[in-house]
């Protein structure tokens, strides 16, 4: 998926690897029962229950990233230095096509959410206006919109619980401030068809920003014909915020980033209030150079998607498509009690998504949390 | 210096060594090299600078935070946990004599300075009023502050650079809305005699909160005597912050706290817009657990202050007496042209602190680190 040029990778690959020759006897005794471990988890019985609430992604981090934190652990006492940033800035760059310009690196794209709506509050009239929408959908952008003074608009999912843009595209006016899409949509899992997307990008974006929440799409079955990146670098009013929270598998490291206009990059970056944290940095770089780990995983969560979706099917249960490493489906009963009844079976989900609160949404696991989490299904439905 | 009940700490250290019995090779192994790596650094011709403006502690972090992360690189797909933050939480209450409900646990110190000061800006008739602080003093707080419409009253420091409470005290009126002191303090790294310190709180309090910021405090000689903490148990309005980024050497982790009365505390955290990283946590946390780590690195950091301070003298360098890993000397010269001077013998320092521009903030490095600043400061003032 992401393509950084050879040399570079090369190079960088390089310099990496002599660098921890004399770590190779080290990393492998010490991954090794770290991993075992894990598999004594998987096959023992288990205290532990799944936890299937998060989105995380129990297949992640990728080695290279392991092995950059394990290799820096006692440089900790350094800031993050302006230099790892750039270069983390520099490889997103080169793989989204975009400048370097483009990119704003945040603790997590959290951060990228929270402070672009900071910046947007102060656009044109000041704070106000409205945000379009969908619902059921990520809270994040919107929570903080309406904090700071905006009214949001939003707009139902169609039947399949996909984004409807044309009922969206009804909805932008003169007082409209932004578009906001998850795509994948957070909670229902469901990806927007990308030619009507990128269509949808371009027109809207002439009349006012809009803001595509990627978090999800390295787990869909194509991102590169999906992601609106490359609208971004043809300067559009588009914003693409990534993480690496899920596919990356470093969602405790609170890296993200998000690629917009060069003019708005430097003021929202300028925004920020924290520090990027070191380890998080230099695993999410050296996430970057996993040749294959990508799409290695993107196959595993797939296929235990495929399972589950099999299971759900089996037991009648309604679900929309998912690309994401989460699943939406039909419970039909008040999202409390069927947390109740999981929790019953080891299994935690996810809260409640208002206002589908007779749905839910779990995270896909490990193959063992997810042989529980199947149990537990078969059980609560039979 | 930080002392929790000994069976707490008995029974997380069993806990603890059981569950890493299996690593203990590999981390012999994987720790021994990396440390190797190190000692050659400080023999070889150095070709990185030596950095003294960060006032990071190139003796952190401790190993057993070192440990911590090492332990739990790859758990770092997972956000981290409520138990987690919970369990630092409540470490840093039972070693401050607090209860857990006045600790907030935070990105850095940082945050906690961000969000007071975002708390504080919406209390009483709202933005506005004033904040007492001392010039040249540490201007993350009373920039967030004046940012959100506050009025700066600095206040000199007095003829040894150390606060003038009775000029502060004077200063404080029905429109001050907060003191602040960050003790010691930055740049200059002077403390202030604690008993006038502890009145000054006590009686100031009474009319505005005082902010006491120890980001530096466990560097300094004598913890347990300066620290304003027991003020915040006795229940005074006094918020007390101190980071992970110092004396525990974990700057790149960013993890910090602020002690306060339990009613903001609630309110600050809740303002958080950022989310813990986990491996800081872990590594904070796993760092309480060190019996030795804190008072050993405090002789090091020491020993090498002293003979930078006996440099200094020789070389008839004005400088107050330090207490924090950092001095700051006079250099009778612009500071653009110090650091100008001191980085053409490969030595990095701080910044320019308005109005001190002829003086100079280095901090504390490793051994070799201020061989190098012993050399380039004798070459500079030849």
């Amino acid at each position: 998926m992401l393509s950084l040029p050879e040399l570079n990778r090369r190079q960088w690959l390089k310099t990496t690897v002599a660098g921890v020759a004399g770590l190779t006897v080290a990393r492998n005794l010490l991954v090794t029962p770290a991993r075992a471990q894990h598999e004594d988890d998987r096959t023992a019985k288990r205290d532990e229950p799944a936890r299937l609430g998060g989105n995380e992604n129990p297949y992640g981090p990728s080695p290279m990233a392991v092995m950059a934190i394990v290799q820096n652990a006692d440089k900790a006492f350094r800031y993050a230095t302006k230099e790892e940033a750039t270069k983390l800035g520099d490889l997103l760059a080169a793989d989204n096509k975009v400048k370097a310009e483009n990119v704003v690196v945040g603790s997590g794209s959290t951060e990228i959410l929270e402070n672009y709506a900071k910046w947007l509050s102060k656009q044109g009239s000041g704070p106000g206006g409205e945000i379009v929408s969908a619902l059921p959908g990520y809270i994040n952008f919107t929570g903080k919109m309406k904090a700071l003074g905006s009214t949001i608009v939003t707009v139902p999912l169609d039947d399949n619980m996909v984004h409807d843009l044309d009922a969206m595209a009804a909805k932008v006016g003169p007082n409209t401030k932004a578009v906001y899409i998850c795509n994948p949509n957070n909670p229902t899992s469901t990806i927007v068809p990308p030619a009507k997307l990128k269509a949808f990008c371009i027109e809207i974006s002439k009349k006012c920003p809009v803001f595509i929440d990627e978090a999800y799409l390295e787990c869909s079955d194509n991102f590169a014909e999906n992601t609106m990146a490359p609208l971004v670098a043809a300067g559009h009013n588009i914003i693409v915020a990534r993480t690496f929270s899920k596919m990356y598998g470093l969602a405790g490291q609170r890296v993200g980033y998000g690629l917009m206009p060069a003019a708005v990059a430097k003021e929202v970056a300028a925004l920020s209030e924290t520090r990027l944290n070191k380890l998080g940095v230099l695993a999410a770089t050296a996430s970057l150079e996993e040749m294959t780990y990508v799409s290695e995983t993107r196959a595993k969560i797939k296929a235990e998607r495929d399972k589950l979706c099999a299971t759900l099917k089996e037991l009648k249960r309604k679900f929309p498509d998912p690309q994401g490493n989460f699943v939406f489906f039909h419970t039909g009963m008040p999202i409390a009690t069927f947390q109740e009844k999981m929790a019953a079976e080891n299994v935690m989900v996810a809260r409640a998504f208002p206002p589908a609160l007779d749905w839910c949404r779990m995270s896909i696991g490990s193959p063992e949390e997810m042989a529980l989490a199947h149990a537990a299904l078969r059980k609560v439905f039979a």
